[in-house]
């Protein structure tokens, strides 16, 4: 096989050149995502993120189960379909340089920052924005800011508030029926064009590496008394299980660590 | 106890008068839901609801996840909580005397009146009307019928669309995460007056006799073959296993049987 031209690298991924125009193969890495951002720049929580052989096997897995249940209910991604235990076809998007972050429960950085306690319930969903520039550490930003730099327009982020809110929705749901709560996650938004027509669509992963998850079924303590919920252990490979996408045939060498 | 105060005595269920003024208490019965709407009424699929012992048990604990689980994400409804195995609190509501049915494959009803194939997906989830008139056998209504005769303002319909899709992206979500599909569901919607103000929300149960589910994990066949999603089997046991809420301490003479 001739080799691939590499679009681009990050810390967690690497798109590579689809075999059509207009598409690209994203490549899932083992290596931790990026920290600096509103929902796992915090001091006092557990990193969601942390480097671990397989991951990127389990995130390919995850990513495409939410994705394509979200294509189903008629959200739009750029998932199209995937390639192998490493590997999805997506489509190729303009990436909008925002990240949308939705909260339902204080963690992280709102805690940090508003002195909220951390597990309280938000009285709604709250939408938050961040400016995405990994040298400046993801600095959170308002749509004043969004339109004046013409980073998106004000209908764009009309329609990116109602994909974040509906995807919220969704995900609550999924989480709620494997006894997980959907702490915040973020979201990465793309445009399309279509001749004259411009569409917006999810893109990048949803996975745990963009998701702050807390277990509801935590396990009983040795004295017999139940936690109170918290950050789910051993996240990916649990996650996985719980939603019936844990692969059962991984011939790598981290076979062993995922399953334990 | 002094003896309750009957409201009104469905199939399905019973209402008394509350401990509060503006409460009721809804008791799940057994016997099987009305059949006569658009969901249930079709010839060719296994009747979603069949009288069995313990149903209302189930029901009871299942309409209390998903109405907790809507409230959670800021959808309201009428549920306050659950009392007992048969009985849960509700808030008295004026009830809009139109069901409505989102649907996200065919199946039932719109098979047979539109000849689309059972299991197909729809273009985008489509929302029906239906009058709640058990003698006329709950017929099909448009949004011109609806404002015509009174039952609903075009606000109200607005409000029921918006209410209707974000249930339905929250149960698909639900469901998905416990491998079933979400074919359609019906939901009762309610009026709350307070002060000047009116709101909307969602009224009645959201069980297995409201749902059309599909199994996606369909046992194997004893010749290996996996057979194609179908109408699941044992639903209200199953789906309350798979999602975390099978009463571990069933106290009436069916507990043998709802487990099996």
């Amino acid at each position: 096989m001739a080799r691939r031209k590499k679009v681009y690298e990050g810390k967690a991924k690497i798109l590579f050149e689809g075999p059509e125009p207009g598409t690209l193969i994203q490549y899932y890495k083992d290596d931790e995502a990026s920290k600096a951002d509103g929902l796992t720049s915090t001091a006092n929580v557990a990193p969601i993120s942390v480097a671990s052989e397989g991951k990127g096997v389990l995130n390919n897995r995850l990513s495409e189960f939410f994705m394509t249940g979200l294509n189903n209910i008629g959200v739009p991604t750029h998932f199209m379909r995937r390639l192998n235990m490493r590997e999805q076809l997506v489509r190729m998007v303009e990436i909008i340089p925002v990240e949308v972050v939705v909260r339902n429960f204080a963690a992280g950085g709102i805690s940090n920052r508003l002195g909220i306690p951390e597990g309280m319930a938000l009285p709604r969903p709250i939408v938050e924005y961040y400016f995405k520039d990994d040298k400046l550490g993801n600095p959170m930003v308002s749509e004043e800011h969004i339109i004046a730099f013409g980073w998106a327009a004000q209908q764009d982020l009309d329609d990116m508030i109602a994909l974040a809110l509906r995807v919220n929705d969704f995900l609550s749901g999924v989480m709620l029926g494997v006894g997980v709560r959907l702490m915040d996650f973020r979201l990465e938004i793309g445009r399309i064009w279509e001749g004259d027509y411009m569409r917006l669509m999810i893109a990048d992963e949803i996975s745990p590496d963009s998701m702050r998850l807390w277990d509801l079924r935590q396990a009983e303590r040795a004295d017999g008394t139940v936690p109170e919920p918290g950050p789910m252990a051993d996240v990916y490979a649990e996650l996985a299980r719980r939603i019936g996408v844990l692969p059962s045939n991984v011939t790598h060498p981290a076979k062993a660590s995922l399953i334990n």
